[in-house]
């Protein structure tokens, strides 16, 4: 079987769509406008469910959108997209502390929409007005996961945490000034939790919390898998 | 409702239970065996499913089996538990790097398999040995969920992470010296991860890693949860 | 005036008292118990108000109270006091996040209450559980300043800051492990929090939040400081 | 009621007047000047009392001032202000170590200013000339309160933490080069210092000590709290 | 002997060609056109073997070259080059982890293929698609050393330290974001790497990693040095 | 072919001696004496080479060796070894800088000596007093290979590193205090380090650096391998 | 006395001419040309040595040279001077291990000469090549002091430190990359120094390196004060 | 000539005494009594001044006393002595902020009169009680160097840099707890301080302060080194 397709400045891995659900996923810094569409096109070609590349500037969405037809591009999430899957009945809910902390919401959001779980999101929960975040409770709790992004001091993860029975999964932002040391601090605190099974990613990374629910997808709907268009 | 009990020097989280699926978890440092007796009393005699107490010493467990009945105490994972859950159908492989990872990986197989998960492990597959951990691809590709449990460069969560396609969560180990910086390079290096979705829990902390497959294996099986005494 | 007292191994800065509204008070740990004699006995010739040695250990106690007659010691707080200020009207409420806060708790309780603060304590609100600390929402809200003691990520301190309107101090504790980096995450965690207004104090000083709430209080009650004794 | 405003970008926080004595600051960066201006419109209309943004681009000032009548705008302090609060008896002075602490010292005597407190301010009164300091000793001495600012070493907290009774909030500032490490060597050096009660923001943070101080005052003058406007 | 050219502002080491066979590098960042252009100068003339310049960018490369005949700019690798050494018979092998890991890569196989070194490298092969580097197993297994080149976690570093049994020398990059730090993540985890005997060089210096193998080359090779223009 | 070796607590990587050159080689902390008697058991039975067992304290040395006859113990280097290779013609020189350096160097030279390497030693030839370690220039410029072994500073790896031509592995030493950060600051130093092309290993692995120069053997003698025993 | 000009925007410390032997010294950061030229010209009406302000951007020189007459602005070391001290006799050699090292060598030897010190500089010396540093070793053990510049690893201050008698101060820069850490690892390194009585300034400050020269030369020559402009 | 002296186990560089003006001093961590007494009988042999081990333990001394005749040992100091310099002209000012800090100075003190300078100390004079500080101005301002012991945040160094004009050696203490992180926080201030000129040496080493200043005496009184025993 040709698993991998060497297109000589990347070796795409073809056969992680059947080994792990979906199509790998491009990440598009340092990569020209060239080289992303190449490596699309292969995916496109030789995989059958969504082809997402991550952190895209505008100007490169532009010029790759304008050669690969079908994609579309989400600015504030950075994502160009091609096939996104059907959504599916696994439902997550993005709890975002701050309004800075909306890109990483954003792109939590789109990755997660793209490979086929049901979306929603709530803004400006941090636990400083400790009442806005009640106010959603239900929602928390009605959800199949929760993605917290949370920068500055990151506490909405142990408060979630605490609240609801779902799997948790922290996202640390590099907001904040001063002793949030551009995210590690977060980063930090949300490993200290004392809410427990609360999960972490990295700083910034929407995509890798959207990923980690659609595992948990998968775990939950194996049986499904087939039915919504090879992405979990 | 009466949903906190007050003893005093601990205020006992009743609720727990039935917003979380499973009673309060006792974490034994800093508390003494007359304190751990009485909170375990009131769990028990409050909350239905099982009880743990967590990171306790030979001593200290020794005394508090002797007053409160019916508890068992597993010496490798140093936990003290009470009314295990039954087994459930969603499956947990804990893989470890190597054999100074083993008494973390305990914690986490004793924690799993006391709140009702299918638990089973693998040792010593750490990356220098590729082979070793290619024997045992299939048990990992067939497992619900995987814990991977690494000191050193914590590399094994990379590679488990590119071969399954179930939820990876990674639980960093303070094992090892100089670089390894107690666990802390560990647990950034399995942050950096180009593995995607892999989300990971704090230093040496087996029970996280646990209570996070917990929260996965509710969100599968939603429906199934008063099926099997509370746990889940 | 001679407002130092100089013993060889110490120059006792008597005038603080009048400078700053207590006596100095004297730091034990790397102090003989006849240093510490020496020093005490000092204070109470040449001062008038509360004298206190802090982080002092069981044996060095003793020592010293049986050279220094009218002492107490308190063994959780690991403090030594003489003449403790009358209680006057300003209140303060210690607010420790779990029970392994306890020790730094009763130091700020200790510290507090002989300075003549009108002290209260509640254990174990930690946010993992927030109806605990909602239980507790009257408590917190009628205090004249509010001490927040927490560990691990110590997100207590911005979901009290955001509650009430009083000042709020916060003491990050090193308890926890792994990230909890014994104690360096509770403290950036604590700066970076999204609460505007709470301070910090240094890891573990239940002693240094008493102080300030102390320097508070002064403000708060300017004009009765001679009337309870020379503390406030 | 409705105590929160959703305006689809953010949840105002509408309640937070009759809690903490003050309506919800914004802070400025990541905001557009539409929402910026969106947000003070409801805070102007659902609340009483000042409202302030903070970190402000002069460009965004003016177009958020173009829309919204009745607000001023502190260029080195980087604030926007509507409906400043008159000014009550409890008195600050902020003491800043240099003249790169300026922006920093600005921020917290607008934002002081702003909420009614009494402000002052002395420069470049660094302890490397302590003669500077000695001639403003009886200011620092007057005053209801002291705000330190200070970057380098920070040492002049510890400084005037001994001269003065007062509460003393120290600002690490993230000038200094080297070993300054951005502020982060002040700010563990004044957590590490060696006068009693001094309590510390995070860095750069003149809002964070002019709000720590507004808390302050408010316990200092609980029952004056109605007659000036509502700020305190 | 006169071993060192004095031009002023540098001091040519002109004995290192005999000491350590190859002429002294030039790193270029921090140096003009014209201090470049003296140093190559005098190299050429007192030296026989390889030149090169590290680090340049392409307007001072174009400046040098206009001055300095016979010289060539590699771009990607930012390596100036005159007299490269004729391609002896060790062999080694690059292999990058991903495609933001190709500057870096670039940089070694530019400075490796300079100094004589029969050059090779695969790319994209991280460990997250084992498969693509189990492909080039036998490609790793036939160098005679390989340079591993990895930002993120750098686990590529150890599975290629298991597989073979030439020399690794491992290159951490500073691509990745967050938790990677820079490359101080993935340096810290290849030291702690689980197989033995791989060491590693500073961070995106694939010039000091092709450097450690033109010495180890020279180990190897002893005798065979005077045959191929004195570079090893 | 059954290439690894399931003793429950370990799975030996039996195939190691014909990828790598080497059998296994076992890390002691953390494993009881019946299981290192058992992996060394089985490595002595099924593999030819060298049997390795580092960081073995006196009483574990003692029990094993009075079960698995024909092993050595080396108190200072802290090593069991069995079946020592045949010594060979490549020649490393351990340089230590101090005399705490010693252990570290010891456990080199000991490894060194036991996979096959001619190896010698000099101690106590720090740069402060430069003069001694020019005395041996001569003997540095005449090994293979060279393993700088310091403390503090490290700075004993660049001046070497600029002394010879042959491949030059630098070992941090824990030794020092205050800024020596237990060996990170030689570690980054001799990263840093102004000599081109020396490479680093783990902080205090005298073991690492002996391994990472039998590769450097095995790479320059590849012919000879089956000449001196399968070691190298 | 009126020790102490009060400019609004600074309080310059007139007296610390007769305290210190030299005027204040202007850090230019941070402050306007405008700034610069009233304190400037409060130094030279009020004192009577040489004035300093370091730091200072070209263009910024231009302004305040234009206004305030008989200055002189030194572009490398970015110095502006009024009134240099005379030549006295304590030499200071300024050693610097790479070209990179040269902007920081220039301050050094710019404010060393500007304040009356007979001061030279050798460049191009660091340890990597030695024979380049034994080439002026007559130099160096003939200074009354040695302040020696590198970045990197900073090594050359701990050969150097061992070479000399006198008094040698090291400069960490901020040059390099990667395991640099902007000139920390120098810092620590040379903290950590093999050579007894090397004592280290801030990071790139070469301006603190010949003040502390400053102030040697001023207990080297007491009685000589007087005699050469007040400077030392 | 023979200027090392090689024990085997260690390399004594007997140069050193006419070099630097000092025989070697002996660093005592990790050397048997038997070790120590080698190397001290050769120093005593081969030199003719003072004769130093560092740090030795109570046990470790009397072993080496009971050998060595006619030495001394310190025990707050830690330091055995043989053939102390006469008491030269040079003085020194040691200045201590707090009892915890006596240790380090008493080293300073021991090693300093040792090696001939005039010593003196005063204890007790941490800038939180500023009078005390001032009241010993005159004597700081005497003495021909300062060293200035401080933990904590280190401040003491920068108050006494901008009271005197001598050279001010500043030694880090790693007394305190929590953000003082073991000296590390005390050496970043001391390196940021405002005042010009202080130089820094190692957490906790008296005794680099002491070698700092015999420096500056023998660059103070060059030609009197002859006439006090060599020792400067």
């Amino acid at each position: 079987m040709n698993e991998v397709l060497n297109l000589g400045y990347a070796r795409v891995d073809l056969d992680r769509e059947s080994r792990q659900g979906l199509p790998e996923v491009v990440y598009g810094p340092g990569k020209t406008p060239e080289q992303i569409t190449g490596i699309v096109t292969g995916l496109l070609a030789h995989n059958t469910g969504p082809v997402l590349v991550t952190r895209v500037t505008p100007d490169t969405a532009e010029t790759v959108l304008a050669t690969v037809a079908g994609g579309t591009y989400d600015a504030e999430a950075r994502l160009l997209l091609w096939r996104p899957a059907p959504t599916g009945p696994f439902s997550v809910l993005v709890a975002a502390a701050g309004t800075s902390d909306r890109p990483v919401a954003a792109e939590a959001v789109a990755v997660a929409t793209a490979v086929g779980l049901d979306t929603d999101a709530v803004h400006d929960v941090g636990v400083a007005g400790l009442d806005r975040l009640l106010q959603v409770r239900g929602r928390l709790q009605g959800a199949d996961a929760v993605i917290v992004v949370a920068g500055m001091e990151g506490a909405l993860a142990s408060v979630v945490g605490g609240l609801v029975r779902a799997p948790v999964v922290a996202v640390p932002v590099s907001t904040g000034y001063g002793a949030s040391l551009e995210g590690v601090t977060a980063l930090l605190a949300m490993h200290a939790s004392c809410a427990a099974g609360v999960s972490v990613v990295n700083i910034d990374s929407g995509f890798s919390a959207a990923m980690a629910v659609h595992r948990i997808a998968q775990a939950a709907l194996p049986g499904k898998s087939p039915d919504h268009g090879g992405s979990w």
